[in-house]
């Protein structure tokens, strides 16, 4: 069974190496009306991916196998399974017969933290909400927002323009969310793609974690809708400003306004919707 | 604390009673270019409901509040906690503080194959996948699928046709996901909205067990990607065509492959590309 140790960059590459590609050629049958054509197509790839804490296993995501280090790394963070990125003590990507396993080391007492929680469990517990099976679990209110990133709008409407010629791997397959983080001088300065929405987030925020990026000096954008969990996300790592292509919810809207992040959905060309603190957007 | 029994067409205004509607009114900045206009805008809600068997909470979803009922008996199929729609014998939903709850009654032979799973996990568990915390739980393989139904292009053409007047949810909100069951000679009979899609996929698979549509006599068109989970839940109810208008990935492919599911993708106007098991569509 190949293993190896994650590097700091683990990509594409290194995860192709062990058996998973983020894509896959496929023979299709492509009809338009009554024309017909057999051709070769780039299907995008899900891998079950399950996230092992000091040799426990936690959870199991399907996942574009790429990046798994930053997605490990961002899930631990955002879930609030460690509480800054030096907890996160190492990560080993394993191939399974089935998946994927990354086993990652945390201190013992954050592990004894995610035990403790494992065991007020009752019954099997589940999806939606990771690993809430009580409506008290689910709603995670995170500490208030104070970044002072601003950002005009031109900043943001060339960030947005920029932003479909960086998604490799959605422009061969299509149907692969994004998430990108923006620095309003520069422009995207990272992305992250994956086939779900908050993967690729936690991607992003692994891998702004692990670089040691200044949560104030930029904001996100991501390809999908605005919903309450990828709200969570931005406002635990501190990051004030989250712009989604698509629409909020109105739970994400809620706690936006109680955690002082400033949400824009419907963002496309020129366009955009601020649900909550404008001041951080300049027009 | 407000309770009511769940009526056998649990809907909108059902669950609006209960203090949470599908839907809020909102203040919103709306900017294109320099041009700024403040107007009241149509936000869609999503709200924790946690799905409690036996008395034991199981999981939280964030869901449209409405259809809750065809929710839960569609989550308890797809996902192999009952065998057979008359295993699940009552459901009721209660305002929470925090959400909402549907305490769901199953036999007890069932409650206890659910205990056992939960007791085989180790440590939290969480989501991507409903309750899997090992690989091994992660990919469940369901029996072939038999399905004779037979869809023209032509039909399937005037079901994508239809199928943007029927979201009434999404024509009001943007961003909610959709399944519809069509059949043949009729067109879309059920559909019914979520901002989740699997939730989406099943209320409407609750809907079709409650009534008890005949499987071979339709098909499925989701408004999403055709992701693993997707197919998996067509296939456990023994449905032969799934529908996506975006991508499908790679792993649901090989298992709409080894399910004997037609996966049909990027399905719009008069287009579409067929992935497995071209025969159920005429052309």
């Amino acid at each position: 069974m190949p293993n190896a140790e994650a590097s700091p960059d683990l990509g594409l590459d290194f995860v192709a190496e062990l058996g998973w590609a983020n894509y896959q050629q496929r023979l299709v049958q492509r009809w338009q009306g009554s024309q017909h054509s057999q051709e070769q197509d780039y299907v995008a790839e899900e891998v079950p991916v399950v996230l092992v804490y000091n040799g426990i296993s936690h959870v199991v995501m399907l996942a574009t196998p790429t990046n798994l280090e930053d997605f490990a790394l961002g899930f631990s963070m955002t879930e609030g399974i460690i509480q800054n990125p030096k907890e996160f003590l190492s990560a080993r990507v394993y191939q399974r017969a089935n998946g994927i396993e990354v086993s990652i080391k945390i201190p013992p007492e954050r592990f004894q933290c995610l035990s403790d929680k494992g065991r007020n469990l009752t019954g099997r517990t589940g999806c939606g909400l990771c690993g809430a099976s009580t409506l008290k679990q689910a709603i995670r209110q995170p500490a208030p927002v104070h970044s002072t990133v601003s950002v005009s709008a031109a900043q943001l409407t060339a960030a947005l323009g920029d932003l479909q010629h960086k998604q490799s791997l959605n422009q061969l397959t299509g149907a692969i969310h994004a998430a990108a983080w923006v620095e309003p001088e520069r422009g995207i300065v990272d992305l992250r793609e994956d086939v779900g929405r908050h993967n690729a987030l936690d991607k992003l925020l692994g891998l702004l974690c692990r670089t040691g990026r200044d949560v104030n000096a930029g904001f996100i954008i991501v390809t999908s809708r605005a919903s309450y969990e990828m709200v969570q996300k931005t406002a635990f790592l501190g990051i004030g400003l989250l712009v989604a292509i698509s629409a909020p919810t109105g739970l994400a809207i809620r706690l936006a306004e109680q955690a002082g992040v400033t949400l824009v959905g419907f963002a496309r060309h020129d366009k955009h919707v601020i649900y909550t603190h404008p001041q951080r957007l300049t027009h």
